[in-house]
């Protein structure tokens, strides 16, 4: 029977992933479960850990690597920030020790960019960034990564210069549910609407100044054309998607275009919106990059 | 004693306002009141407004000119649009009337702008406009009107030409309750911090793709540097609001500035942000405007 080394989790604000990895890297084990930093919160960190870590049978003596919001200051313990530049080597040399724990339990640190004119904060992302690009990658690389805050990264021979968090997720979650869009996009189908999308992503996109207004017409243009609740929710999304975008690729673009790192819905969708713009993407799939990631830095502290 | 001659009635989405007026457009009593048409389409509209007329003693044969959201799909009786270019004489002609009410009762209709690419309504806004600015003024207004769904007007020799709705106010409250930024936010006191409001204003109007960018850094900056809950709300409106005005300033400048229409604490914000950015206002109060608009349409109908 092959050996488990070490234990691998990604603890975001409403999501926890974990895996049990052997020496070589490979997943012996694999738990999801929607208790992020939120839920855990409330219900104790150590406990929704332990409950995992049976479920997988993992070894008393096996150690646990941590990624994301549980080392906020709001989290299990604060696992504190590597400062911009941050070479994503200083991420795996930072994690932080939960104490009171028998068994070793580390936090990776977030980045901060303590710009006071462009003051920023990630946690989880640098673990993806690690995974996806490796410790040493030569070259420069413009990363995307979508989200409820969506990162936009300057990533040079391995360190991240700097970076810009957009809302654009969790103003779609408010927009579509609490405004008076919620009218127009009122019992939605899933049908996928890429035209109305790519329309409202190059509107956004070359009118970033109107997106308030690109919004209502929203409402607007159901009132006066009609128009399906889906093709509303599509545009609601295109415009916030493409005005985020106009400020992403408002740089300069490396020639191998723009890294996406993504997962599901989302990477279907930003691969839409960068089509419409014909800006070349080079697809990450995200849990992919973030269990990568954990196990680079796993290995390198505990089985080097 | 002195005859009153017509009632007026702003009625917006979530406020009621009524007043009792003479001949000679002296208002005689006053009703204001949450009434608006999300509450009156429970209780009734013909019964919110009986009971305001009872109050002010207005006689039983008494004419009744209603301006605002009444006249919406979703009010009493829809009162139709004017469609642009609409020549604001073209308001006061197109009253609908009430049926099955003994009274005269009459509501304006609204302006559309049924332009595939940039649909657009008001409804209450005409009449202000028509108060504000005359029924044949010569020359051209930029015509800012701020609120929960702001508008941008274009008037030329007293034709509404174009405008824009931004849903600056609805966003700023939707972020201030239901986004990270309540975190931010929380326990604000009512302090004004004009320095915070201004420079957000500025840096959203220098890069306005990257307001969901800025309505992070809200956030970041406090975890980062700290600053007070009311900094925090005041940078907020001042992105939102200063992003509206990258677009609502994008066009030509007319030589008198921008035409300010706005009430209270709104025109005082916008106040600032206009004058962050150096630009010459012409302020006018919104209610009087909304009063003196439906007074020239009275006087039009009733009392020619």
């Amino acid at each position: 029977m092959i050996e488990p080394a070490y234990v691998a989790v990604d603890w975001g604000t409403s999501s926890f992933r974990l895996w049990l990895v052997d020496r070589a890297g490979q997943v012996l084990a694999e738990r999801r479960s929607g208790e992020g930093m939120l839920a855990a919160a409330k219900t104790g960190f150590a406990a929704v850990l332990q409950a995992h870590l049976a479920a997988v049978e993992a070894p008393a003596h096996l150690p646990v690597l941590v990624c994301g919001m549980a080392g906020a200051k709001t989290g299990w313990i604060e696992a504190g920030y590597v400062d911009t530049p941050a070479p994503l080597a200083a991420i795996l040399k930072q994690a932080a020790r939960v104490p009171g724990e028998a068994r070793d339990i580390r936090i990776l640190p977030g980045i901060a960019q303590r710009d006071a004119n462009a003051p920023d904060v990630m946690r989880g992302e640098e673990t993806q960034l690690l995974g996806a690009l490796g410790l040493d990658a030569a070259g420069e690389a413009l990363v995307c990564m979508p989200g409820t805050h969506s990162k936009w990264v300057r990533v040079k021979d391995g360190t991240v210069e700097r970076f810009s968090t957009f809302m654009t997720g969790e103003l779609f979650s408010v927009v579509s549910r609490e405004t008076i869009l919620s009218l127009a996009i009122a019992n939605a189908d899933d049908a996928e609407d890429v035209v109305s999308f790519k329309t409202a992503v190059k509107a956004a996109y070359e009118a970033p100044a109107f997106a308030a207004n690109l919004l209502f017409g929203v409402r607007a243009r159901q009132l006066l054309f009609g128009g399906t609740p889906a093709a509303a929710r599509e545009t609601l999304s295109g415009t916030l998607i493409g005005t985020e975008l106009a400020a992403g690729l408002s740089g300069a673009l490396p020639a191998a275009g723009v890294t996406l790192i993504a997962s599901g819905r989302l990477a279907t969708l930003y691969r839409h919106a960068f089509d419409a713009l014909s800006v070349t993407v080079q697809p990450i799939d995200a849990d992919e990059a973030a269990r990568c990631g954990l196990s680079m830095a796993a290995a390198a502290i505990w089985t080097k």
